[in-house]
């Protein structure tokens, strides 16, 4: 991360793009997109962010090609964010943990994204994994998709997403950057000071999706999160994925939302 | 269902019963004992539930063999529900909705539960296909996990969990038994009264998680449930399962709670 900036590219085989790509809608089609997303970003970002569901939608056959572009991106230096938000209790939630955090499983990221529908502390199987074996998770906290309000901004001055958060801060005090991250969306707004949400305080790396085709200016994101810029990692999807299927233009795409991402 | 009763039985293939079952913890092992389970429960009861994480847990290859008892339940003539919890935004919840309720996707069921974090709302595009597709989704409501309650009964008056069940009776208005259903939890206790949560108006099947292993006895199913006995699919997972491998005993085993669930 030092090297390259905090920005993550995400690696979302969506049926729109394959096609864009020339690509065909299967599984085969979404291991070459994510090859491809992984050649170009091999050496100009730190970190890349498979969304889950796309692979998942093509089954095990997709699920293999998750495998294989994990495996890629490990061989490539590039860090690995599954993005999964996975969610459940005991040792189902253990299970999930096993899947994306333990070493020696063909899913394993160095981080994963989380959904503590079932209370943050259902989390818990994953927290420890990952805090062990040097990996990191997401926890979902404020998101901003317009449905999100219904249920994270519940509660008024101890609002769910203000749980998740100071729950967060719990799980890393201690440390200066801790290994449960938050997911706190890039578009949120006003939202975060009205419901007097603290996120220096929770020491946690902060992913912030939206950034680009979700409405996110650079501007938007140092209003929002200037106060935590060393917490936060930036993602871009679509915006950079719309340049391929052309390596050296994804490449120089990815470097220009960089550019615009520094001091 | 009319035919067997409303009990659902759980394939969940942890790492201790596959050791309780003298099978390999692998997704050859996973894959054994859940065709077991389909093989005792096919004439026995009318639905069986897989939990994703037990077989995601062991990667694309376990997630080949979810299909293929996916596809034995189909032959065997049972319902089939996917305990997956997934819940997402937009295209990407649309990718899941595909995943799990899309006629030609290798992994579609009869139903798949839903987590909505992320708003009710946000799980449009699963709610949709369900409906056009002739198969159902069950979301997260009340869940009976102590750690539940952070978010779930958020809100005093307005709680997050009468929220999903109120969006929930919307969704289903007009219809005796809709197609989008509820978790409640068996053990939820006093927890349905004290947040004003009305299930009879949801119109909603509930699934309730909680008989034997965690808790819950027809008693407390009456309890708890008395009002709403016809929308009711309770399930049993470890107290039965810890019958096998044989499948004689399984099946009794089911005969077992199926018994002491008749009115």
């Amino acid at each position: 991360m030092r090297q390259y900036g905090p920005l993550c590219v995400g690696i979302d085989p969506h049926p729109g793009l394959l096609a864009d790509w020339s690509l065909p809608d299967s599984a085969a089609g979404v291991e070459r997109f994510a090859l491809t997303v992984v050649e170009a970003m091999a050496g100009q970002v730190a970190l890349v962010k498979p969304q889950v569901a796309l692979f998942e939608r093509h089954g095990s056959a997709g699920m293999a090609a998750l495998e294989r572009t994990l495996a890629a991106c490990t061989e490539a230096g590039l860090l690995t964010l599954a993005d999964a938000k996975r969610g459940d209790i005991g040792s189902t939630m253990a299970a999930y943990a096993d899947a994306w955090l333990r070493d020696d499983s063909p899913l394993a990221a160095d981080a994963v994204t989380l959904s503590p529908y079932l209370g943050f502390g259902s989390l818990r199987p994953a927290l420890e994994l990952a805090a062990s074996s040097g990996r990191g998770v997401f926890v979902l906290g404020l998101t901003s998709n317009p449905e999100g309000a219904s249920v994270q901004h519940v509660g008024g001055a101890a609002s769910v997403a203000r749980r998740i958060v100071e729950a967060t801060a719990v799980e890393n005090e201690g440390s200066v950057l801790g290994s449960t991250g938050l997911v706190i969306g890039a578009t949120v707004g006003p939202a975060l000071r009205e419901l007097g949400i603290d996120l220096e305080a929770s020491h946690a790396p902060i992913l912030a999706p939206g950034l680009g085709a979700q409405g996110a200016t650079p501007a938007d994101l140092r209003a929002v999160f200037g106060s935590v810029w060393d917490q936060l990692v930036p993602t871009s999807s679509r915006d950079i994925l719309a340049h391929g299927p052309d390596v050296a233009s994804l490449r120089a795409a990815a470097a220009g939302v960089q550019d615009s991402l520094r001091d």
